[in-house]
């Protein structure tokens, strides 16, 4: 089942600059930073409550956040979804027609297990399923 | 202080569309539905343990929903900041920089107090504080 919404991710053209930014809006400061390789991004990632903000820096101009970013702009990228199981769950919503990024899931920010649904089939919602490991 | 993130707000051209798309991402149905009349718009509420999903379809052309509709198409519209006194959050950010969307807090859905900022003061994020009263 989908327990809550685990976070938001954010799309920043600079990590400092959205560090800075991020830090005035929400009083805090983020507790981790990592490079996601196969993604081509930075993630930085603030904690609120069991919630957290993960800002999101392409590292290349092929980066699906390039992409996002020169289309839309900075802002709200995608939410996840915190699940208990996330095969269970991949699998129950390609049974409902909602198409995945990848063909099954894989490690993605803070060691996670993930996995994307393309917005086109979520009604422009760019959805993350994620599973603590 | 901002405890977490409360829900996020989508953007729908129709909400028996919506809820229909939802139940079948979520696999809950939602537990409530009300019109704000204040903002033109239907607000439909997912619960997914402290964390909700906020539907949104405006009730008028006018509505900055249908605005936000035409420019942008459906999807995530805002992010909402549970805090715990939103007087003093939005003094808080008022200093730092970011411009509210009403002088004042109001009563908005399930009848929390609520503020917006304006999203080009905050990176291009719509954000809503909100405090149970």
């Amino acid at each position: 089942m989908i327990k809550q919404i685990d976070h938001i991710g954010v799309a920043v053209n600079n990590t400092e600059e959205g560090i800075q930014l991020f830090n005035a809006i929400l009083d805090i400061e983020p507790f981790h930073k990592e490079i996601i390789e196969s993604q081509k991004l930075v993630a930085t990632f603030y904690e609120l409550g069991n919630t957290k903000i993960e800002l999101l820096e392409p590292t290349s101009s092929d980066s699906t956040i390039a992409k996002f970013l020169s289309s839309k702009g900075p802002g709200i990228h995608h939410v996840a979804f915190l699940v208990d199981d996330i095969n269970v769950e991949m699998t129950r919503m390609k049974s409902e027609g909602f198409r995945p990024l990848s063909e099954a899931p894989y490690i993605g920010a803070l060691g996670k297990l993930v996995c994307f649904f393309h917005p086109k089939t979520t009604g422009g919602t760019l959805i993350e399923l994620c599973q603590k490991v």
